[in-house]
């Protein structure tokens, strides 16, 4: 019933790991130790960094990767060779992943994720590393930025309908990880344990003989959670009069009514005026709720409109993570038969890292992020970081606390102790942006943050390079 | 280790059909009849049409749809009703579906499918209906613009690796589905039975003490199928030069290189001389592939360009659907308790339209589409339709033949025997679009396709809405 859970198909790869996995058994080089990187090259939406979800997902799909009885003759209908697949039936990820925390700020071209292994097993994993972790930081992003815009007001996700698929369902859960309280997403909700919730849609108005009736009905079955969506008919002459009236019937009750939810129109202009009208009711508890096609933009600027919405509920862009819709994660390898190796690009920023890295944080006196830098495992203290792509730009780093990113989340195919919990996951999240001065987390033009690498890795860089 | 298939649980929906669900029932309305509809309101990409996709997976998952222990358990631990649960124990879909075929060319605002059953079961069903229809339909779309950019060369998506999470498998069928050769989806090409294709990544080539070692071990492991990635250190000054010297061993030992892959870079001026320097080696015969970050527009720049590419990869735009990212389908009540109903809304064009309704398509003597309408069902033969929005428009469809575009999908829950091969739901994809004059069809500012109501259909909507 858990589709995350069932995708453990060693099939769930692109094609070609599968031919120069065999390329590899076959050359008798299955065995050679590699290291690949995990990173991603530009923030998404214009923002200024990026919050790394998906580990936890990743991590069980991992230590579930093989391959059963029916993929393999899959395998072998495509041609591939006998003994190969006989290697695959016993097929388990036995390597190392270090990686940062789920929930972690990160910034572009730095190591996120370093997986350690045979050159075959690591390889093979490489299109779910990148599925799983590309998607669900875009849409963790995407929330971090809507609930930055959105304060302390609550934020409901609603996007399963015009999700990508069954995607959907990691959608609701990095969007949780992201800063979101609830998810209509039921599915999910049950997977993952994310807190669910929803109430009523137009169909329901329209299946009664009045609107008031509809809503009359409704308050009798939810009293607890009555939420009344009141733009059916006219939010203003029909759907909010209605609502008081039914919030009066309720606390006659000793009940009370939750909140109105407005779908379509001007959401300044009607919340404003919905606002007034239950005021004037003596309805000041009663919530207003907000949705139709919202964003970190528009609800910024309905707020500085002063617009009084208590909750927003956001569906479609952050569930797809428009408008940039992917990250652009790559995952890249940096040793093999243990030996620092490149990728040459005419693209100066295709060009990759080589060696075993480790990734540094340094803060401030006050816990505030200065600056992120790679550098070799190996390599002691170092006063100063440079840019990559400008080598004589050079970032002091000596002043600051130095902190090690990089935990142990796999060791020899056994997954670490991690949290699972995307509550837990969120806070941490929440707790790492309070620590990213406001600088780099503003929506228009932020300023970049400061990354570097080591002299070590400058160093060596060099000497592959030439 | 199906996911798709694995999706019949029940909870695959938002909350919120599940709390007006439990309202129907204990109401005592359940069994009442209602009539949902499934329509799209815009074009994505700014074209001018929609390829509908996803039908074969929706009534799959449709026939599937059911609660079992542990979703009932989670929906008591929320505090649903017992009563209500007992129902849901022995829930499954038994209402009747009509849709267009599958691979069809569809219009906004028109009807693409149409739900009858039970409130309770056609309500359950929205967010699923919503959730596949909207995806595949973008994807197939995209896919349909870049075969369309592309002409006959060959083409292959490669999209998992940025795809949504596990939406990535259903972007691939869809791809097909709009006119894509291959997938590098290997879980996909089991699962929907598509040609799946990969050879190899930049890490084959620097697992290998030199590119030319790197290219000559994989040219004996698959002599069949060997496409060498030439970008890995010089496009031109290492990986072409080396391909001609792998190609040659080949030719010698009676084989061939089939083609090489260049991934960065201008690719118009790399596969100029990349053409010239197999062409004067006498390699006429071997194909130039391209990749990197391609879709529609850039591919029709790169064949303006004179580009000798015959053929090419595409991932990320195409598996998310960039730039659109979603489809707005959406799923609106039409008929309830026997009779028609709609929701007015401030904002005309989210206005619905009422009863129980059919598609017509007009054709004329070539077959070429000129116009469709949506009609009541019981309604005859009329002679002109209008539009919606400007009812003093008039569009005559006398002089066209006229085809029904709905049949049926589904009836009392069995689903019908329709086609699941997505290779022939895109040859049928492939002959509808043959049907479609261009102007409808070009990439920027199309000229809108002639859609509107029949005569019957806007009286009931004015005495509706008045």
């Amino acid at each position: 019933m858990e589709p995350i859970r069932q995708i453990k198909s060693g099939l769930y790869t692109d094609y070609y790991e599968l031919t120069m996995a065999q390329g590899y058994f076959l050359e008798g080089m299955a065995d050679s130790p590699a290291v690949f990187d995990y990173f991603y090259r530009s923030n998404p939406f214009g923002g200024g960094y990026v919050v790394f979800a998906g580990l936890a997902d990743l991590i069980g799909m991992i230590s579930r990767f093989g391959f059963g009885k029916e993929d393999l003759e899959f395998l072998e209908r495509d041609g591939f060779d006998g003994k190969f697949l006989s290697e695959l039936e016993h097929f388990a990820f036995g390597g190392t992943i270090q990686s940062v925390r789920e929930g972690e700020v990160v910034f572009p071209n730095l190591l996120n994720m370093r997986i350690e292994g045979t050159i075959l097993e690591t390889q093979l994993i490489e299109t779910m590393v990148l599925n799983v972790m590309n998607f669900q930081s875009l849409v963790a992003t995407k929330a971090s930025r809507i609930r930055q815009a959105a304060g302390d007001r609550l934020l409901m996700e609603f996007g399963l309908r015009r999700a990508q698929g069954s995607g959907g369902i990691q959608a609701s859960r990095a969007a949780i990880i992201g800063g979101f309280d609830l998810t209509s997403n039921t599915f999910g909700g049950k997977k993952y344990g994310l807190k669910t919730s929803g109430t009523m849609a137009h169909s329901w108005v329209q299946s009664f003989d009045s609107e008031l009736e509809a809503f009359s009905k409704y308050a009798h079955q939810f009293p607890g959670h009555c939420i009344l969506l009141v733009d059916t008919f006219d939010t203003l002459k029909s759907g909010i009069p209605n609502a008081i009236r039914v919030a009066r019937e309720m606390e006659e009750r000793g009940e009370s009514l939750e909140g109105i939810r407005i779908d379509s129109g001007d959401l300044a202009h009607l919340s404003k005026k919905a606002r007034e009208l239950l005021d004037r009711a003596g309805l000041k508890d009663v919530k207003i709720i907000a949705s139709n096609q919202l964003d970190e933009t528009i609800i910024v600027s309905l707020l500085q409109q002063g617009a009084p919405i208590d909750a927003f509920g956001v569906g479609t862009s952050l569930a797809t993570g428009k408008p940039a819709a992917s990250l652009d994660g790559v995952y890249k390898l940096s040793m093999v038969h243990g030996k620092p190796t490149l990728k040459i690009s005419e693209n100066p920023v295709k060009s990759t890292l080589p060696g075993k890295k480790v990734l540094y944080r340094y803060t401030d006196e006050e816990g505030f992020f200065r600056s992120d830098a790679m550098a070799l495992e190996e390599e002691g203290e170092f006063s100063h970081i440079t840019d990559p792509l400008k080598p004589e730009k050079r970032i002091e780093v000596g002043p600051f606390r130095r902190q090690e990113l990089l935990v142990t989340v796999m060791e020899g195919g056994k997954p670490a102790d991690l949290s699972t919990d995307p509550y837990q996951i969120a806070g941490y999240a929440s707790r790492r942006l309070k620590k990213l001065p406001g600088e780099h987390k503003r929506f228009m033009f932020p300023q970049p943050y400061r990354t570097g690498i080591s002299p070590g890795l400058s160093l060596l860089q060099g000497q592959l390079r030439s």
